[in-house]
């Protein structure tokens, strides 16, 4: 039977979107919960975003330590502990998920781990875990069940032999070999993080580019760079024919007419996500869907009234920060406080080295729209800071309307792309120009004078180029 | 006599400002030439900015690989070559130096290596150097001699026993122990640097605390950072009585009536700068000065007609980025394109670990201005990212109108807060409020959202606090 107290809003979902939404409402003394099946933190915290940082941090510690050498210091004997590099990760993701629990308290969320199903629009019903059989009465739903990974059909992933990420982030033993299925941020981020401890990688992208949403001319330097450190890269490339013996897998790589046969320890496939839908819904609640995700308004409010839905569960672009975003506007939707908005323009980032990060429209997409655009670039070789880290790899890259200088998009590859680009990012929601950027003095010596130098490149005043 | 040929513009000085305005010139067309007395780049990028961030990242390197063990990276003999050390960021220096050298060629700016005077308004000569004796008439005249170190009234600096930033720079031998007078940028960033190789380190401060332009709770965590790193720090403290004897320095630290003796193998004196005057102006060029600084307005001329000054040769802030923006400006001034404009606004970088940054006012500047403010602090315990790269000093400051929103001063202590300020920089310059910049979807994980956080903060509206 029902909890006779009354929520004004539960959450179902404990991740980026569903926290923040939670804790929002928290704050504006709402009387909220958040439904959870596994623990505060979501994918992001757990399994995707958080954890891979901190491999992705002992990966560039160890290629940094290797190269100590013309910083004037010396190691002997550079090792590492594989199991010890991922026992860290969890650690981090623990400690983080711990940090959202706390927030819940804090704000006076009620947090509720198990399963749970909108049994009709005001009712939330938990069907697995130890609350098993509750109803609960809401005013508002709020869904943020997420995505999960994609999976090759017919495949069996074993977690041993066959992967994704979220088994990957759990698996202690470093392989000698991997192939890895898909190039997009995921992807090319194992791949450079099993690369940099010495794993043979080949990384396989169906498209013509590795990185795919992002700008052809910032794909094709991490290609070379990738290429550089190592990594085997095929694009254009379907996978066939997967064969998983004992003591690995083999697959048929298809490019045009041409088929090679590659071999590894380990396959890890990152083909993207499908939406949580399993058993969230009771068979009378049906919500409009729009390719299996959640279809909703401006608002955030499914086809069903008092249903609200935010985060991956909505479809792309599938970024923590974007559903964060989302549910906190959805929130302040429901609860009176500011009109709700839709998402429009966002940054995307990857995190292996060299970065990358981006906002806006690639330079293919603007010309796709036949825009009236400038390229201003900046390349982190001229700049002061880059030189004197020994990081100059990359460039900054910025699309401009000819005319008025608004920009359309901003790219960056090199060291710190992903803090670099949160100017840009401003500039974009501000509808600033590349001339106030430029006109915005930058410290000396920063990388940040790169965002201006290509600022100032795209007016063809970029004093050290 | 004269060339014959006349200049549209002579820069007299070869540093940030001078090579920029020089450069800036040249885009615009000009008939320009650069005069420095010694290599281009300047103080900046030969004895300070550039060769210090390069010490500095060897330093950060060392640091790091001795806490590799938590990253699961094992190393054994971890040692350094300071003389190596120094020899990289020697060579940081020329690179980048001769990287103005082929701006200049780039930009058809002639290069002249000398010391330059300004004979007339109109002409300017070469009084050292392989060109002296050559007179060379132009149009406008633009000094950039910049600053050099303030020395110790009474002091031999020897370069040994004695030195200020400069020797320090090219003293390749490691002091067991340092006496460091002035804990500004400068002597916290020598303080970290020389700290981190293991040298006893006693940093010695006039003012009530180091890094005296900073917001105090920024001094105060970098404070507690440096004496928990093993510096010792005196604030509120005069130096007198040196004695410098063949194996080391004694200074007594006065503060209040208590009087102590210290004693180190160097002492390095960072208490300043003082203008670069000497032989610059013919007896009969007496342009206005304030404080030894040339006096300049708007336009940045001073009070002789076609004699413009800029950077650090007309005052404070003493800072590269705010030269250089100042001499382009001037140039811009110049030759009709765009009216120039004095810096106001700016950010201000230390590069000692946690690295600290800022812009515009600190809470005391708020308080004596009687300002309506409020404080939004964002920690960086509370970020993934850092907690992820294990780097979660420090924290993000925003002070701002309470009634607007609009941001009057921003302070950041923690990793890459060198970088963090460019965001705020923009905002600042935009007159954005923190509405705005909670309301930019900022990448997660990353740093940058601490800036968001900060922001959403001083609205009640954090999300991870």
């Amino acid at each position: 039977m029902a909890e006779t107290t009354e929520y004004d809003l539960i959450v179902i979902g404990g991740g980026p979107a569903g926290y923040a939404g939670a804790i929002r409402a928290g704050q504006l003394g709402k009387k909220v919960a958040c439904i959870e099946m596994e623990r505060a933190g979501g994918t992001c915290l757990n399994w995707g975003c958080i954890p891979t940082k901190a491999l992705l941090k002992s990966a560039d510690l160890y290629q940094k330590i290797k190269k100590s050498e013309s910083f004037g210091i010396s190691v002997k004997d550079v090792s590492f502990d594989f199991a010890k590099v991922m026992e860290r990760s969890r650690g981090v993701a623990t400690q983080m998920a711990k940090g959202v629990e706390f927030l819940f308290k804090k704000n006076k969320v009620d947090y509720i781990v198990g399963k749970a199903q909108v049994s009709a629009p005001g009712m939330v019903s938990v069907t697995e875990g130890e609350h098993k059989g509750k109803f609960f009465k809401t005013k508002n739903i709020l869904i943020a069940t997420g995505c999960k990974m994609r999976r090759i059909p017919g495949l069996e992933y074993d977690g041993v032999r066959v992967m994704t990420s979220r088994e990957a982030l759990a698996n202690t033993k470093l392989p000698k070999s991997v192939i890895i299925v898909g190039a997009g941020a995921i992807g090319v981020e194992f791949a450079y993080f099993y690369n940099a401890f010495g794993t043979k990688v080949t990384l396989v992208e169906m498209l013509p580019q590795i990185v795919p949403v992002e700008d052809e001319e910032i794909a094709k330097t991490l290609h070379r760079s990738f290429e550089k450190q190592g990594i085997v890269i095929h694009t254009d490339t379907k996978c066939e024919n997967f064969r998983v013996g004992a003591d690995g897998v083999k697959v048929d790589l298809v490019k045009g007419d041409q088929k090679t046969e590659v071999e590894a320890e380990l396959l890890l496939s990152a083909i993207g996500v499908v939406a949580n839908v399993d058993g969230l819904l009771a068979g009378n609640v049906k919500p409009e869907l729009e390719k299996n995700y959640l279809k909703v308004g401006d608002d955030y409010q499914t086809s069903i009234k008092g249903i609200y839905a935010a985060g991956d569960i909505i479809g792309p672009p599938w970024l923590a920060h974007v559903a964060t975003f989302e549910a906190v506007s959805c929130v302040n939707g429901i609860f009176g406080h500011g009109k709700p908005k839709r998402v429009q323009k966002f940054p995307g980032c990857t995190y292996c080295q060299p970065q990358i990060s981006s906002t806006g429209l690639t330079e293919k997409a603007a010309k796709e729209k036949k825009l009236d655009y400038k390229v201003g670039k900046f390349p982190f070789t001229a700049s002061g800071k880059a030189v004197a880290s020994a990081d100059s790899e990359g460039f900054v890259k910025v699309i401009t309307d000819a005319k008025t200088g608004e920009i359309y998009g901003a790219h960056i590859i090199g060291s710190e792309a992903t803090e670099l680009i949160a100017e840009y990012g401003l500039a974009i929601e501000l509808e600033a120009t590349v001339e106030e950027i430029h006109q915005t003095i930058h410290a000396h010596p920063t990388l940040s004078e790169a965002v201006m130098e290509a600022a100032a490149a795209s007016l063809g005043e970029a004093i050290h180029i």
